[in-house]
């Protein structure tokens, strides 16, 4: 399947920006500078790629108004290059269309709605008065909870699972394997037996969010979990009850947020990160990966908690002495007492 | 859909406990003290939240005898008020009873027996010989393989899949997207290609266990992989495979248990921590979230491993010198020696 | 079901190695030294067992060379104990076979191929064009995408899904809940909003993979992300776009790859380990679990950074002292000066 082919001319006209260079070029397809073939459009958007403009074989190139001279192939001059990149990736790749209507194996509960233009996959069940909006898609094997709604334009692929009354907004993307909705992990120990806490709670996930492979975000346990507009997740996080993720906030895969924690808008956290429960994490916060957030983050600013790998032998000397730090600083601070009093004693 | 009321006396009619205030009081639901709204009943499990009862509007209380007369508010006064408030809102969203039946696209194998009143949702299917116990519900899109038991009430949501002559005991809830008797992770290396090692052994989980979603639980190598009873997981925990969770023990998401582990009774796990292979932990073992557990653990107590974060020019400041650390303990001798020597020196 | 008995002479005829001891023992199943029963064959494969050998009650054993002697069982010398063991195990415990045909509750899109021999279980959708090789075994609730291309005698457990456009070649194992293909984590901030990137790459995967249940493996953002052949992947595992793993590289549980990383070949990665986004591993490279490697590895070898684990008010006191840990250099370093200083004023 080929793309259909655009003329820089065409493109600017859609998306902005400007031509520098022959304006009917055409191109198909975007790439790296690096991988670039003829028909392609590549774009610079790091300076570290730089070098590799001159050997790029890309037909055209977009890059930022700082860069236009570095190169003489056609390109477009953006202000932003690399979201420019994902608009044009976005109209040379457009999302099949699915045909509106409902697949026969489909079954569908009491008072359910679909829209007429939805599009609902095979062997999918919607719960009794759940509503699917307008243009949103439902893959194959889905099961969308009693009462739940999803709102336009949503598109869940294969095998996700929404509980009961839970709501999602539009233009919401979920990925196969997540699940919506589950109780939250809330036990109670009465004499030697953990008794389960109703999760009463709901989901809630606002508009333009997208939630990657195999994540979870569960119920909450008495007032709702709360994805905000814009919330970007990567595969397998984990969000516990009663979280509350701000507007924009962009999570790597693998974190764990603990139940009733609170993260700002803008937040960016990385691979493998953890939160505790009911911390606070304020706007603009940068998380790095595989870092264990333990207590609430109140200023903007860049945070980290990593041990640092080495080789296998050498993590080993060191780590020992780790059991031991209190000790070793007790033993600088008896060193600094005896050099103060060995030069008090100087004659 | 609002929940009937119960008046207090009506509570501890079933629950037990004692009423202070007008017994008459009627109530609608459970919320924290913060949030509650006439109707409702709050609880106070947790001296840091004292504060609040105050403040609170529900129109009553769920407290403990030490703390009954810090407010005028209708109360019941419990012996555990946490315990009391997780059974009373049991008893106010009682789980919607599912109709028993088989839905007609369920896919059933040869002798499989399914409980009379057991609720078997769409698209089910159930391997040959298979048994669903009495009361049951098994929702939309799950699998049960061959021979597999599930015990009765149990309950199974959406799109879970249970492995071929695994053993799931009484009352056991699964959640979307577990994962149960799937094979372990058993290679051998011969002559540069790993040979799969056949995973001959099953699951067995006891009464009472509830798994959260996409959680996996792999069936034993050569043994069985055993949960026993009261166990409760949370979300996306990796358990693998011959591992023994004992009763009662409470694991937080996103934990790791490697091949062969046994972990005691009453232990409670923090998210994301990890546990090695062939590991002994004692009961009443408390995990800190984010530790690997590296050595068995012969004693009850609290355990943690966790590297402190800060702000990212600290953390990195301080760090590098990780590498380095053996070396600064070499330091920290020499100048003990040298102390010594020079004071020795003294006249 | 018991397996079906083989003579010691008849597993050396298949499976090479030699008889000590009476050729004509019949076994029936392998086990642990420890746990062997009569009927069952043993092995010793790590010396740390060899005392298990004298109590072990089991029929026969698998030794190597060295340890021929160690015993009086009728016992089978092999070169790789461990290996003719896994062998052994897939000769006694024969995977069932399962009828060729096409369940009619499976949705087949247009233009699909199914070899004959395919095995398609219920509620299966096999996307238009895609085609499932010779041999294969598709299980209850699988998804495979359109144009998808799953090779001979692949075999997916239930409720797998493959998007569309992805390569997986022959002999390939996916377990439940796996997810290939799904979209990477590609993002661009415009104008405080996300822009997607429309993920355009694929997933190729190579012949003898093993993925683990729960695992994710997304597609290429431009490129392909690709799995070469031997890999085995245990559960839970995140692949992120662009990622690339050599052949026979093993990795368990819970790790998190970031996008564009390349995997040597040969390298054994621990569980809940992770690898920042474009890194490069060499071959033969051994992580611990729980390490997260921040920047590229160009030589073979183990590498570790694990915080150990204590008690944890001894964690704590020593724990404390990582925000300072630049500070205690220093002090370290004046006490170094004043030392030196000391001793140049002795007379």
């Amino acid at each position: 399947m080929k793309n259909p082919g655009f003329r820089l001319s065409e493109i600017v006209a859609r998306l902005g920006g400007e031509v520098l260079g022959d304006p009917a070029t055409e191109v198909f397809q975007v790439a790296t500078l690096e991988k670039a073939v003829r028909g392609n459009i590549g774009f610079l958007a790091n300076a570290k790629y730089r070098k590799q403009l001159a050997a790029s074989r890309a037909s055209a190139v977009i890059v930022g108004a700082t860069d236009a001279a570095l190169t003489e192939l056609p390109r477009i001059v953006a202000a932003n290059p690399y979201a420019y990149f994902a608009r044009l990736s976005a109209l040379l790749n457009p999302l099949p269309s699915m045909a509106p209507g409902i697949h026969p194996t489909t079954v569908i509960g009491e008072g359910a709605e679909i829209a007429p233009d939805a599009h609902i996959g095979a062997q999918v069940c919607i719960g009794a008065g759940a509503r699917i909006g307008a243009g949103s898609v439902v893959m194959a094997g889905c099961v969308i909870g009693e009462r739940s709604v999803i709102g336009a334009q949503g598109l869940l692929y294969p095998n996700v699972t929404v509980y009961h009354d839970c709501v999602i907004a539009c233009r919401v993307i979920l990925h196969s394997g997540v699940v919506i909705g589950a109780d939250g992990f809330g036990i109670a120990m009465e004499e030697g037996r953990w008794l389960k806490i109703p999760q009463i709670g709901r989901v809630l996930i606002g508009d333009d969010v997208e939630i990657g492979a195999n994540t979870t975000v569960d119920r909450g346990a008495l007032d709702d979990t709360v994805i905000e507009d814009g919330v970007k997740l990567d595969n397998q996080i984990q969000v516990a009850h009663n979280v509350r993720i701000g507007a924009h906030t962009a999570i790597a895969g693998c974190v764990g947020i603990a139940g009733s924690a609170t993260i700002g808008r803008y937040c960016r956290i990385g691979g493998s990160a953890g939160i505790l429960g009911h911390l606070q994490i304020a706007d603009r916060v940068e998380i790095a990966a595989f870092t264990l957030i333990g207590k609430s983050i109140t200023e903007a600013g860049s945070y980290a908690g990593i041990y640092p790998f080495s080789r296998n032998d050498a993590w080993r000397n060191n780590a020992v002495h780790l059991r031991h730090l209190d000790q070793l600083v007790r033993r600088v601070g008896a060193l600094e007492k005896e050099i103060e009093s060995l030069k008090g004693e100087k004659p």
